[in-house]
């Protein structure tokens, strides 16, 4: 299992319509292959930023996968608009057993 | 629910024994008033970089309960002198139901 961390500034004054988008945008990554769940939550201490977590099964499935697929279009479409700057997007995998479930 | 979300650099060559330390010190931050869970994963771009997700039942559980806690103390001289820089802990509330669970 592979975990996927991007860190969202979102333009001022926008979150709302951000939310929105992702409400839409959701359904593109949700239904690729190798996808496992998703996350998006809102920062506490700086309103305009979103934390998005994103488990796949492979690296592959989220970086070629995704990334190389028709659906990907629709998302860039929906949400790099509100992006600034442009995330910078990890991943992130197993240390050992016991701290991950 | 809140979701704290650290990104941690650690010193070059001491991956193996941050991860040992870590092992250690999860005791002090599970067995807190409010902890929810907790995980850590391994940088794939960059091997010296972790993340850390600890769900906690309010923020307050963990920026006063944990941190002000003689467990925080321990928990401090077992991870801290393993970051470079030190790093910079956010947290993140819900957007909506659906994308979290």
């Amino acid at each position: 299992m592979i975990l996927e961390v991007a860190l969202l500034d979102v333009r001022a004054n926008e979150n709302e319509a951000f939310e929105a988008a992702f409400q839409q945008a959701q359904v593109y990554i949700s239904r690729q292959k190798g996808y496992l769940n998703h996350r998006l939550q809102r920062g506490m201490e700086n309103a305009n930023r979103y934390v998005l977590l994103v488990e796949w099964e492979t690296l592959e499935d989220h970086t070629i996968g995704f990334r190389e697929s028709e659906d990907y279009q629709h998302w860039k479409r929906l949400l790099h608009h509100f992006y600034d700057p442009f995330p910078v997007v990890e991943h992130f995998e197993s240390v050992n057993a016991d701290t991950n479930d």
